[in-house]
């Protein structure tokens, strides 16, 4: 059967990724720190760079490789190669550049403030691996936490405004670092907005929030000021993007801040 | 050239609805009280019944039908006549049933509480018509708002949680009668919540806006109540539906609250 | 402390639902044929009625009762079980009305018809349990298929235009009856389709696919026909409903069909 | 009232971007080339560089600036000088930068390839705008077109799988250049597929188009190293981007391929 993706190109120009998205598949992964795994679906793009003069590349290796790595115990570093293993069986081009991402729903048990109370809290984590001439691995992560306005606070007789803050970070650590936990970045963003938030909380823990956050008021600035901070000073990490989305409770458009630093 | 469309079904089975959606297409709003006219784009679903045994509709009618029509004036009142009128030429059945939806976003001009600066505030219209044996003509509106919880307020010792809060209405009326205005309805909402939100704030606006959020804190279920109860009381009206969801501050997950009631 | 929610409603109208959505949370799912499991995340709704004169629920109950149960192993029966016991919980009414909602990815291995390659397809699936006056326990699938036009295929000298279909079927069954597996389901709806869509085929699948589709066109009503005849032959569902949505490759927009069925 | 925004930020560090994001507007647009005007919503992001000292900017005066400006008509060479305006009275830094994007639906009316009917075909533009240091205006598209694989074509006795292919393509200009007409950039991106798509075809365009695509075979590889190919002969564009995202028909992924180059 002929293969008219191994031919050569009509039209030679460089493709600088070629591969599938939006592909929904079962992912294992597992948290180097405290050694727990989590089974879920993972969200997945997969690419590799094209010479200008080969035609196609073959699609269905990338699915091959996937189906015989989906039980495989994924954190960023087992990510970042399986991005190199991909890379070679693809033949990716210069020089194995291959891009691989995987997006998923990741949980870490909270406790209520005051109660004590248990729940499971969500937040997204991107693995994204390159191979190649800039080869890094990076996670992202966004998680929402609460924010209340120092303005509103210092010219209101009572109350001030505040909302759903939706907070991303992502973190690029060289091919031979130790990446770290997603779950200290987690702490660490929701440590510099008004308040976590929480699935579960009783009423002594709705009062707690509240005042915590009318005594830690942040602007949206303020917000990604204090994390890119405390990212800065974090060893191993190569470049960072900090992003904060206030869905302001006074407009019906939401208000952004963003930082990005390469070391 | 055969027409396949027009033949017989192999597996008769009468059709509830087939057509088109997620067709984009531009549009004419008129508002009938106002005289206020909007052009813009709406996302249109255009369906009718088909009877058992027959095969398929001619879908590229509907277009034809919209391409005819796109420079007309509409509101709720003109968008029923359009689907009487695409009834008739589709043939649907039975006795001409066909349902049609175009959704777009509708602006108002809102002037801040304090500084009366003017801006344009967006919500979200649909209008939606049924011939047919159980013909109606609906309009579904949604316009975010600000609601402040009441256990916050009531059991903190300063400070309030609130949010942003995403209400729906749906209000149904007979084929004959007059429809209501738009604008009316979005400002019969915003009386039920803790404040309207606004593109435009100036500080001595914020201040009021948060205060007066204060002083009127709401549930999401006195916010559906609220405005289920004024919907309760206007005429013409055959059917409501109202729902709020809140964004809630505390929480990454959102609380709802939703009344149906059919006269 | 006060108890707000358990007061009385200032103005009395009784809620068809209150509760939460958008709550991502982890769960696990068995299939009750096959015995399989599967760990996920899936997002829920959870609500309860409220009469008049009550003026609030207690939200943190959906997620404490959550908690309690996000490691045991559902399938649909083991769902409407919890839903009865969420409802005795939140002292739901009229006479214990809770609606519960589950949506998460759910995998198939499947085997490329020639090569006989396996891999994992996702689809949607979702558990709805109502109890109360109108119980009953629901499952709601959507996948996608290929679909490939029977007009273009009779008009035209070569080719024809084809696409993906995503299509959803909703089957409901007495409370007290044994509810189906979902992939029963979901290889009959792709049964009456053009082709299934495969995550992995080699050539020779790829040439099997396309020439398998080419020889089984469906119109979109005939998409929803055949499933909906095969459906209503089943035993012990007291109700369906079938949607196919046509992702069009000759338009930007889509076509569907809709047919709903109460026995 | 004091202004906390006007003063120092605790933790110094620059803020690339700050401001506000999905607010929803109304926008008039006009082609300069055929003088066409087009009125409808548009969906907005606007920020500014912020220095490390300067705790916060004015969220307001982004609104108020809009306002000013909503009845406007906007090409891509007004909503640069849109953003030098915005730049100078938001007091950005360094040296006046400012971002600022526009998204909306945008229609061409378009004519069945052999009845010559006409119908409004949507796309979907935005204006992009940068000042300061790297001061550029762009303007990014996004359209859909039909791709069939020569693949599945050549391998298969009968018929060949094809799917709608959504497309974007980014072009970047210097600030002083005169901008592209967008009817030119979609045109030519319509010319690299397998076929145009058009709302409304009757049975003989059906046939034609079908016939069409199979005779213009295309891998997501070939269509965006055409739509390079003819981008790169264009002078004044001083860097362009072109994605592919093939909703493949046999797969529920889908298939992408990426280009981008700097002059």
């Amino acid at each position: 059967m002929i293969d008219i993706q191994s031919g050569e190109a009509k039209t030679p120009f460089a493709i600088e990724s070629v591969g599938i998205l939006n592909l929904v598949y079962p992912i294992v992964i597992k948290d180097r720190v405290s050694g727990e795994v989590q089974s879920t679906s993972a969200t997945w793009r997969m690419g590799v760079a094209l010479p200008a003069e080969r035609r196609g590349t073959h699609m269905s290796r990338f699915i091959a490789e996937l189906e015989a790595a989906h039980t495989r115990p994924f954190d960023l570093d087992e990510h970042f190669r399986f991005a190199l293993h991909v890379a070679a069986r693809l033949d990716a081009a210069p020089l194995h550049s291959c891009d691989i991402s995987a997006k998923f729903a990741w949980f870490r048990t909270v406790k209520a403030p005051v109660s004590g109370l248990a729940s499971h809290l969500v937040s997204e984590l991107e693995l994204k691996s390159k191979t190649g001439d800039h080869a890094e691995k990076a996670m992202r992560v966004t998680v929402s936490a609460k924010s209340l306005c120092p303005c509103s606070k210092a010219i209101s007789d009572r109350g001030a405004h505040n909302q759903r803050s939706d907070i991303t970070v992502e973190l690029a650590f060289a091919p031979d670092a130790v990446s770290m936990s997603p779950n200290r970045v987690l702490e660490l963003i929701e440590q510099c907005a008004s308040s976590p938030v929480y699935p579960l909380l009783k009423r002594e823990d709705e009062k707690h929030v509240t005042e915590h956050a009318y005594d830690h008021p942040v602007f949206v600035e303020d917000l990604v000021r204090n994390i890119a901070s405390r990212l800065h000073d974090l060893p191993d990490i190569t470049r960072f993007e900090v992003e904060a989305i206030n869905r302001e409770s006074i407009h019906a458009h939401d208000a952004y801040a963003r930082i990005r630093f390469t070391r």
